[in-house]
């Protein structure tokens, strides 16, 4: 146990049976981070004064700081106060305080205060109600044995305000000040993720620099971490030394999707592109265009699964297709072409391919997509196997193409500031 | 502790700085109840060997059967094997098993492996590796004073497969079999949920079936819910009861989606569709393109964002354009009368609208959506006023257009049962 351990409990059987994920520890975790703070564990149980009042009573032997939520309602599956009551060897009593708090509460809203709200008055006796303005439930603080325990509600809009509220400037008084951690994320794609690890320059990275790494198919994020006040200098240092590695794998930083960055390349490279999907169905378009702005860049995009379709749009001819069939190295180069012609867009992509389950071949397995690229250099076509189901390989294709567009753009951008 | 308590120990630096959502305890939870099991409680804790051992050495002594995840990768933040070893005083050693699963993974797939890929290996002295179909790292199980340990990867699609594979049957072998809890899910479209609630004949419900919701946005779910050996015909009744009042309004039932179910009533139908989009960019074509099978109803899509394409592949006159703009009534339906005109298809949908942030005026605001869907039995248009953000726009355009479709084809198959 360090100095400042904190802990958050949360409470709820919804989120022991699947039906509802806790959101609330990430909520609390998010905010403690942004302020140099660490959470040591968290831990749920069901609401259950039993369950409750064993995890409380473990949790005050190991951290200094407890941040409870849920189960401060007015039904019958409310205990958290009870729970609390018996876990710290305290009387349940009104507690006058809060029992004003809760009838201004319908005062302010001109309802009536049903007899089921006065059971949220009801708290450990040593207990001190925290106010909630977003709900009937008052939270409240316990001090005991050197720990210290708030208790919230857990709607997650009124446990964020009150914990933002009641409970950071409190942590913020007894825990001395810390330097927040600072942290990069670099997206990788393309590489695996033991590749990458073996690419980092680890004995040349300052000292006091982690490096972490997360999985967010298909992409590997990698993590530079410092604490401190020179945090911002080591990671500048380690940045560099990265990116000379890896800089060119980088599809996105932080927390911009791959595409919002290609969205912004293509915008300031000032390129237009149109684009012609076929085993993708339309998510390169969907995705680029969920960017605002993206009609500053997207003329049209073409999603051709009938063969009519890539004749009509693409000009693909049918003689073509019957040869090399749609998915193959020539109906890709004559999709990004023909819609390239109809359109004058600097840039065209094409993908064709097998997403699966079915239509796979031996020749052509499932998995297998072609990717095509007009520009005013030519076309440029290559296949894949990519791996995996149906949503797997639409999306692999996705981010590839994502990431010829997002080359195409940066070597565009290089070559007008040489 | 009853009898058979099951704890999940999720691990991750991520899980506790606010970076990452668990959503690995949710998924083994939610099995759990299918299966009648209950979580008795969840644990989090970050990547470090200290906080992972004393997890498992407090849960150990508390039940009977403990579920880890994560930090099984092959880089220097994954400790779960090593913290296990020393939490069970056991020794970490190369466990034969396991390197062979390795190694067959890698030349399964034709790629050489890392040598860090062998850090994988490294287990527990006692521990019984379990096959992961889906990634390099195997997980295991041991047997500990009572307590049975699982350990699986924390890439969620990793960690569900394997659960289910390798760990559940193993708990139904040493679990009695219990009643399990019986659930149905009833996604509704359309309605806001103080509505839905008010429209359900919550007396004549059976008793026993208990009612829930949960908002999925833009869709509310509804949750019919019973235990016991009778539970399947007490949901009949109640379903039944519900379906009488909401039945139109179900876009889709239990874990299918929305577009999962357009999808298959599209193809019984024997429709075939084509689509033209302009803000939704492509969305509605990828939604339904993620379902297998989607070449048997859709023919094909257009992104026009450009007016030009709106003319050249769905002969909208310019001049319309011109006089009554692109996000006009007039335009909807010319992009689905042209479409449908091109493709010949039975259906053809069409959505304009500005999804924002800019582009909205005092007459056409932000959220301003046509959309209109051509068929044999003529052109019907239609004018929303959708609020919220680019993407919730996109969202609910592309969820409305889906319940036109759903609407059209349960018609169409209902008119032919007659």
């Amino acid at each position: 146990m360090t100095a400042f351990d904190i802990a958050v409990l949360t409470t709820g059987d919804e989120l022991l049976s699947g039906e509802l994920t806790d959101t609330n520890t990430g909520t609390i975790a998010e905010i403690l981070s942004r302020h140099g703070y660490r959470l040591r564990c968290s831990l749920s149980v069901p609401d259950q004064e039993k369950e409750i009042s064993a995890a409380l009573t473990y949790l005050v032997g190991h951290v200094q700081f407890i941040i409870v939520t849920g189960g401060l309602g007015s039904t019958g599956d409310d205990l958290t106060a009870r729970a609390a009551a018996r876990a710290l060897g305290q009387a349940q009593v009104i507690n006058e305080e809060a029992l004003e708090m809760i009838r201004q509460w319908f005062v302010g809203r001109n309802r009536p205060m049903e007899p089921s709200n006065e059971r949220q008055a009801l708290l450990p006796q040593w207990a001190k109600p925290l106010a909630n303005r977003y709900g009937t439930a008052p939270g409240f603080r316990i001090q005991h044995q050197g720990c210290e325990l708030f208790f919230l509600p857990g709607v997650p809009s009124e446990m964020k305000a009150m914990f933002e509220q009641a409970v950071l400037p409190i942590l913020q008084q007894k825990i001395p000040e810390v330097a927040p951690l600072q942290q990069r994320n670099y997206k990788l794609f393309g590489l695996p993720e033991p590749r990458i690890e073996s690419m980092i320059p680890y004995r040349q990275l300052p000292q006091g620099v982690d490096v972490a790494f997360a999985l967010d198919y298909p992409l590997v994020v990698l993590k530079l971490k410092a604490t401190g006040h020179d945090a911002g200098e080591l990671l500048d240092q380690a940045e560099a030394l990265v990116m000379k590695e890896l800089g060119e794998h980088i599809i996105a930083r932080d927390g911009e999707s791959p595409e919002a960055n290609v969205a912004k390349l293509l915008t300031h490279a000032g390129l237009t592109i149109s684009l012609a999907e076929s085993c993708t169905g339309g998510l390169l378009a969907s995705v680029l265009t969920r960017q605002p702005g993206a009609s500053a860049f997207l003329e049209r995009a073409a999603v051709t699964y009938a063969d009519s379709a890539k004749q009509d749009w693409l000009k693909v001819p049918a003689e073509l297709i019957a040869q090399h069939g749609a998915v193959s190295e020539n109906c890709a180069r004559a999709m990004a072409s023909g819609l390239r012609h109809t359109t004058g867009t600097d840039l065209t992509l094409a993908i064709t391919g097998i997403a699966g389950p079915d239509g796979g071949t031996i020749e052509k397995p499932v998995g297998t997509v072609f990717i095509a690229l007009a520009s005013p250099s030519g076309i440029h076509v290559k296949r894949y196997n990519f791996s995996g189901d149906r949503e797997k390989v639409q999306r692999m294709s996705t981010y590839m193409a994502l990431e010829w567009l997002r080359r195409y753009a940066l070597r565009q951008l290089e070559s007008r500031h040489k």
